[in-house]
């Protein structure tokens, strides 16, 4: 294998075992299962209740169970009694328990050598193998696979070997298992376990939303005889056999998993006979394959920097999967599809972290993720009604259906910038995509009814001459309540104004696109007295100096676990970037010495409590030339999910961050400009010290094309039927159809 | 009975039910019960369990049913797993049903007429008669009489007396119930019910915080034989006899309730043994002497205006009933022990309205609740310490030990000027009762523990001279997070000064009282340009304007119920007084010129959503001689509780309030100065028009006195054994010990 294609875990810690299962997560779009152990931990209970209180996520505790289940069907919500709907962790079916002797596989308990878990990406297939010294002092080579199919994407295969290396009895348990909870709380109504033909077990749920899951599993072994061993919400199979020694022995489990929710509903046992023919070796085979065309739409090689090159490639590895092909009923939620953490709900993650990577690489995704925001216009009117406004709304944390999720208040109430966010997607969708016919299309509802929003949202202050927009959060979560956040107001006034221009389509009269057009140009960007700094909002300059030196004891967990929330809330403390992220999204906007004097000022407050922090940091840093600070956000960012030893992905992957992975190396390192910043495909190159070559295939308006990158210059090849214009190092050049050209740094 | 001791409810309305309930809640300060109906109403079941959600107070819907059943002992408190501590609704008692040839008597499906219900306010006794036709179309006449006694404050005492226009025959039923629920919640983890001897029930339960509650009552009657009826959670004695026609038979029930955290545990049997020689009329007596004895310690005489005399006892006999004499472990809670609504906690409401009443009319009193807070230091030093502060921060909603209750961030994060009330109530109490020596006593740690953590809590902004106090909420709650609210600001000032000044005997260094000195110096009263204008906070002249007339279409609801949350702190919309409420604080420091500019920029934009709002509005009224305002606030105080239309006491009395109309007729209309704003006995009598004297007993500084005035002037009796100085109509006089001096007012 490649270097940079897969990530190991060797040996095993149990107090890494959460991190690995987020890490190590495998998925198809429609089903995600956490790389859970396929023989589990002992004392880790998945069946905990507990009551999750809302809560600043930031600073909120987990129980610490050593293991923590996930099995996601993208879309299968659950209603909470106090944090609203969340997606539902669906009982676990990935368990095969082996026991020698007597003796139960347990990776605390038992002599374990040679232990090797391998994720290999190219193929999104978890493979681990071990060496295990039985307390009848006897040894046995034991190796899982396991894979989510890309082809049957409610199919999960899975396979054990064991290889004897003395005479052995050996018994084995596979088994679905319902005792699963979601934050600590039950979903499921009703379930009904049971065997299924001889080697098969069935489980169904209803859920407290009213969807049924069905997941049926089929375990085929070689001389074995299942008994069935039903207990209340497990169903388990069992046999025993007597392995000699070195010969291998091989178990196989597939199963399918269906719900009420699918959009092609079939036939669970149908499933699983269609594949019956199918040897592992085929399934795998079918599976890699569409893998392999998914890689060669979107690798991007880092040379010179395997650590950045294998954490490049999880970060899109997990874009990969966590996205639903062809369901625009979903979208991606914060947590990638796996964990609890974040509810499964949908952020402005979607718009303004995760869409531009599908933009740029596979623009048939991107549409469902622009389509969810249209189909689910419907919720966001509801919550426009509920806050007494007419228009539409978009809800901060939202289910499939538009649905205001969030339980905490500060959030719901005031962060009204994804309002605008969604905006701001629908248009990037179009431009990058050359689907500008869309926002007179489809989105044109969603413009005008924002746009309605926006204009009962802003107020006319006394004295003013322009608008206002009061009472609103920004990205920085840590200034919870503020007067013209120049984020939200340059982004509505974005969508106000994109309103007055295609407001026609969608329905909008004359005099309102008139009122759209004037409201969008009174929302202004604040600037301090110096004219040169923009300001957060009108607050920022009379917060509280945050005393971080007397505060801030452990600079390796957040400020927001070490301070009162009050305190945060009075503090010029930034969670993560606010107008530095402007400045990432409209950069003509504002002057190198104005992006300086932001960067100068807003840094030294910013605590990078959010996972969303150092992407955009790493933008700016290149822009200003600050090369050592880029790098520095760029390992920040790429250790996220890795960093095992500070939790990683344990509640789930950072998925925002995993998106700006890519656009740290893509906009920031590589220079290019967003279809929202530029018409033209435009690259200015500068990489870290550490790579040698930064290289990665582009969809630009359809025209697909290739960027090849190191310290001298940079090629771009042009796979496309047509010629394609591109601006490399400020001048632009046309490349004729399927030719390329290279270009040197300028001196 | 004289015009004005009597609240009367006749008919009988299933609407106003609740409103009753809690009007007619009577109890001894140890313990209370709701004036539910003996014989209950059908489909009202006491039993629903529900999620009270932590939510905006004002705007909270509550589960409709027509009757609320609430026994309350104070000091009894509750775990909620969201709500934190709550008050307990304790097992209900007063039931007695009767049944006439097999028909149960329901107000709602019986023919009843000439029903009358009156709450006798000077010896604290409810009586209800009615005319009952029954089914088998028969008359009976029927009354029922309770009172909790004051002298055994463990003592529930009700007779039933029947009196048939014809021969019948009757069936009794009497009962306990622990069927009831607190805001929903079930707080009992365990309850025992049954017989104890021929004519009494037990009822055991253990709360969820580890207190026992006993309860047991014993019924007698002639000519019966009571049979047991065991079911569970109720326990229930049942008895059938004929009644010839015309004579009058008599039931009587005595409840004794006992806790583990009563002061002086007795033993329930010996509670009811003991008095079992006493009739009804003899347990009445003793009863009704020392509530005329209370009354004749603080009753305000009103002539010429019926409503107001009414208003102004039901407000006594309520401040005179929640009051738990003796017990500083407890104050006042803010439905004053007669509903859930406000779980049974303690807030600000306790010094800056409560407080007052008892000073000046029943000082030993005022005690408790001043000693409540030195007893609850630790739970506020705890309190600062999870905030990340030295010293005691006091709970903006405090239990018994001082631990903060209120699970809503805004207000327990934010509401800090209870911690600087607090330290105003001590000093209150010190000065208008002469025990100056309190604050250097006592008082003094709580004093300097509060100071310590202001210290901490106090921002130097770069470029400002002095201190700031941010992200806080004053008195008005709906700009939540605000820089230097000057109510704060002013108050904090003040705490700090004191600490400055008694600080020593709190255990404070030189140089801590001199860094107390120089920070009390620090913390300004915020102006506009004008000089003016004394600004709420430093964001109020820049939020929106609240567009009453097109937002607020309901006027006889609260504002808050027809706007989101999110509005309502954006805009320039006040719950209830904040800047005014400080004018009547330290009235000196304002001018009349200061404190009309004020009046006139506020009150349009005051909602008076907050039932404490009327009480400080009309005092200002009075002094700007805005006597058409004073005048409408009176009127909305006093209907507050009395108004059943409106919903009036439902969920409980408005226990602030109705201290607050003690305040609105002696702080206001008899334009007395408090001890904090004048060390001499200070009066401006200034009646509304309606009233032709105003009359009461008021103890200044130890001294007893008692002031009556009319339009023409005003006579002041000196009651004290020395001379007292008063200052009315602006000039200062020695009154006699024994003597009374009568003043005209000046031309």
């Amino acid at each position: 294998m490649s270097d940079g294609w897969s990530v190991v875990e060797s040996p095993f810690r149990v107090e890494h075992a959460r991190a690995y299962e987020g890490l190590f997560t495998l998925g198809s779009g429609y089903l995600h299962v956490r790389g859970s152990l396929e023989e589990h931990l002992s004392d880790a209970p998945q069946d905990l209740s507990y009551t999750r209180l809302p809560a600043n996520v930031t600073s909120e505790k987990f129980p610490a169970t050593k293991a923590k289940w996930g099995t996601y069907v993208a879309g299968i919500f659950g209603r909470h009694p106090l944090l609203n709907s969340e997606m539902i962790n669906l009982p676990w079916f990935l368990g095969i328990v082996p026991r020698v002797d007597g003796q139960r596989l347990d990776l605390e308990q038992c002599t374990v050598e040679d232990y090797r878990r391998e994720l290999r990406m190219d193929t999104a297939t978890l493979v681990r193998t071990l060496r295990w010294r039985t307390a009848s002092n006897k040894t046995v080579d034991v190796c899982f696979e396991r894979f989510v199919s890309a082809v049957r994407p409610y199919l999960c295969v899975q396979r054990m070997t064991l290889t004897p290396g003395e005479a052995m009895q050996v018994d084995v348990e596979v088994g679905i298992d319902a005792n699963v909870r979601t934050n600590g709380y039950d979903h499921f109504i009703h379930v009904e376990t049971g065997r299924a033909g001889g080697s098969a077990l069935a489980c169904f749920v209803h859920t407290d939303a009213h969807d049924q899951v069905g997941i049926v599993t089929q375990a085929t072994a070689p001389r074995i005889v299942w008994k069935h061993k039903p207990d209340g919400r497990t169903a388990t199979l069992r046999a025993e056999l007597d392995l000699p020694q070195g010969k291998t022995w091989t178990l196989e489990k597939r199963t399918a998993v269906q719900t009420t929710r699918d959009l092609d509903p079939w036939d669970l046992v149908t499933c699983l006979t269609q594949v019956q023919p199918m040897s592992f070796e085929e399934l795998h085979a079918e599976h890699a394959a569409v893998w392999r065309s998914r890689w060669a739409a979107c690798d991007v090689i880092i040379e010179g920097d395997p650590d950045s090159q294998r954490a490049m490639r999880t970060a899109l590895f997990h874009l990969l999967r966590a996205h639903v092909p062809g369901d625009s009923r979903v979208a991606i939620d914060a947590k990638g599809y796996s964990g609890d953490a974040y509810w499964g709900r949908f952020f402005w993650d979607t718009e303004m972290y995760l869409l531009p990577f599908y933009l740029y690489t596979d623009p048939p995704r991107a549409r469902t993720l622009a389509e969810f925001r249209v189909q689910s216009l419907d919720g966001a009117r509801a919550n426009a009604r509920r806050y007494g406004y007419d228009g539409a709304r978009y809800p901060w944390e939202s289910d499939s259906q538009g649905n205001e999720c969030c339980p905490n208040w500060q959030y719901a109430d005031h962060e009204i910038h994804v309002t605008a966010d969604v905006v701001y997607g629908l248009s990037h969708f179009a431009r990058a995509t050359g689907a500008d016919e869309y926002l007179r299309g489809p989105a044109a509802e969603v413009v005008v009814e924002t746009a309605r929003y926006w204009l009962q949202r802003v107020d006319r202050r006394p004295g003013d001459e322009g608008l206002s927009l009061l009472a609103v959060m920004g990205p920085d979560e840590y200034v919870p309540i503020s007067s013209n956040n120049s984020y939200t107001n340059r982004l509505a006034s974005f969508a106000l104004a994109l309103a007055a221009e295609v407001g026609e389509a969608g329905g909008a009269s004359p005099s309102e696109r008139t009122a759209f057009a004037e409201a969008s140009q009174q929302l202004d960007i604040l600037r301090a007295a110096d004219g040169e700094l923009v300001l957060q909002c009108e607050e920022f300059e009379r917060l509280a100096e945050p005393r971080f030196d007397e505060l801030w004891k452990d600079r390796s967990k957040p400020f927001a676990s070490q301070v009162s929330q009050e305190r945060l809330y009075r503090s010029k403390c930034l969670k993560q970037a606010d107008v530095l992220m402007l400045m990432t999204l409209f950069p003509d906007e504002f002057t190198d010495q104005q992006v300086r004097r932001a960067w100068d000022y807003y840094l030294p407050y910013t605590t990078h409590d959010s996972s969303l922090s150092p992407g955009a940091h790493a933008i700016v840093a290149v822009r200003l030339g600050r090369m050592g600070d880029a790098w520095r956000f760029w390992v920040a960012g790429r250790a996220l999910d890795l960093d095992v030893t500070h939790g990683g992905a344990a509640e789930g992957i950072h998925i925002a961050n995993a998106a700006a992975v890519w656009q740290m190396a893509v906009q920031g390192f590589a220079g290019m400009r967003t279809a929202m910043q530029s018409d033209v495909l435009t690259l200015r190159p500068r990489l870290p010290e550490a790579w040698t070559r930064l290289a990665f295939p582009i969809v630009w308006k359809g025209c697909p094309a290739y960027v090849d990158a190191n310290h001298k210059g940079v090629t771009v090849a042009n796979r496309g039927p047509e010629p394609l214009a591109v601006t490399v190092y400020g001048r632009t050049h046309e490349i004729p159809a399927g030719g390329q050209q290279r270009w040197e740094v300028p001196a």
